[in-house]
């Protein structure tokens, strides 16, 4: 899915929500853990029921990777599931050198049909080139994250005074362009997003930290939010988790049709 | 397998040597291509003929994952073949937040039986502290890596004039110990040892890039051991791929051998 498509989704259905499936086997209801894959059975009612509400859907790798090659198994048909009408991506937060970048990318890309992983930069240009290899795919790297202790080193300023997490951003606008390249920034980070949109004022930002890290929705729009829109907002426990019942479904698609609404004004 | 099992093979070997496990699906020999799971043949070929000169094995993830369910039943079935005797490291460079990185410990701790894995710092101590509950299993923290990039940010000083890679050694030295941390310094980067040790006397480093990568083994072993050892040198291509026809498990055993001789002395 290529920028201008990304941008026509995002109008079409007024939102710009990402609904993140950090599908956790012990959180799914009982009455789908006798399915032969639960976590697949669970992500495919989520996505029924919340489809028409949300642009993107983002795989967090590491809650298929508890469950070993049935989750692997799972992550590869929900992506087949959700199928083009959404931006997919896959919260991988990989990062590692020439050889074994192109594998990752190989696995995320062609075995499977991610639209964009998100990537550690911690390894430089070697680590994110395999990935901008891929015509209409996406690099969407970790720039200042929703946790507490980000601050251990994206705030650490080099000698003209520029934080870690602003070198990230300037150094990756050699590397690719606001049509293959995203950035992540919490949504708890609210302070820092005129200082980010400074650096790159056309690039979509894919914001984490909504809800249950604490992160405000209007409040992350209006200081985030180019002519374009440019963001790409996720919710993952709020909205998968909203009832722990049979009805999880419907109590999804309610959450998410709220968020779309706040959005569309 | 704690520290004082470490330095017991270390000793029993005399070897401080890590092969890594790169399965590339296309530099399998072709005579394995019809195994039911080619990687997994290729492996416990590898294996089989190495162990007596090497103390551990680096998996890395991304050349399983690159083929799908099928590699990551490679992964898991290599794990167990490995068995308990050699210090088994997941090379997934995963870094990620709290209740993510709880699910990654238990994917490679718990549903796999890694004794390590390697972590990305960018995200700081909560990336790191979910892996650091396991008991007897390592957490290997990127500090300095191989590749040519590694310049892009792990140089950048703060303003005490300390490269971020350095900052990575010092704060992680807060969450952990010499028990339950190692760290990744690359063996292109011999110049750096001396300082490398200056922080950490005491912790195992994990040191890449030999071979393929032009580091030397003489030099790379000189200025960076301490004296119960404290290194693991790894070597993945030069071994595995020593031979490209079907003896390449005999000539795997050869290279291996020669750095275990190297390292004997």
């Amino acid at each position: 899915m290529n920028f201008a498509d990304i941008i026509a989704q995002i109008r079409l259905k007024k939102s710009y929500l990402c609904i993140g499936l950090d599908t956790d086997i012990e959180k799914i209801p009982s009455s789908l853990q006798s399915a032969s894959n639960p976590q697949l059975s669970f992500n495919k009612a989520i996505i029924d029921s919340t489809r028409d509400y949300c642009v993107s859907y983002k795989i967090n790798t590491a809650f298929y990777e508890a469950q070993g090659v049935q989750g692997w198994e799972a992550m590869e048909e929900t992506v087949k599931y959700v199928g083009n009408t959404h931006f997919i991506i896959a919260d991988a937060k990989r990062g590692d050198i020439g050889n074994t970048a192109d594998q990752y990318a190989k696995a995320f890309f062609d075995t499977m049909n991610f639209d964009a992983i998100t990537l550690a930069p911690y390894m430089g240009k070697d680590s994110v080139d395999p990935f901008l290899k891929y015509q209409g795919k996406w690099s969407i790297l970790l720039a200042l994250t929703s946790n507490a202790s980000a601050a251990d080193f994206q705030f650490i300023s080099n000698d003209q005074n520029f934080p870690l997490y602003k070198s990230v951003i300037s150094q990756a606008q050699k590397w690719g362009t606001s049509k293959n390249i995203m950035f992540v920034v919490g949504a708890t980070k609210t302070e820092y997003f005129s200082e980010v949109r400074k650096l790159i004022p056309e690039h979509f930002l894919l914001i984490p930290g909504i809800g249950a890290q604490g992160g405000d929705l209007a409040e992350v729009s209006r200081r985030s939010m180019n002519s374009s829109c440019g963001i790409l907002v996720n919710s993952s426990r709020n909205i998968i988790y909203a009832s722990s019942g049979d009805d999880f479904a419907q109590a999804a698609a309610s959450e998410a049709r709220k968020m779309q609404i706040q959005m569309s004004d």
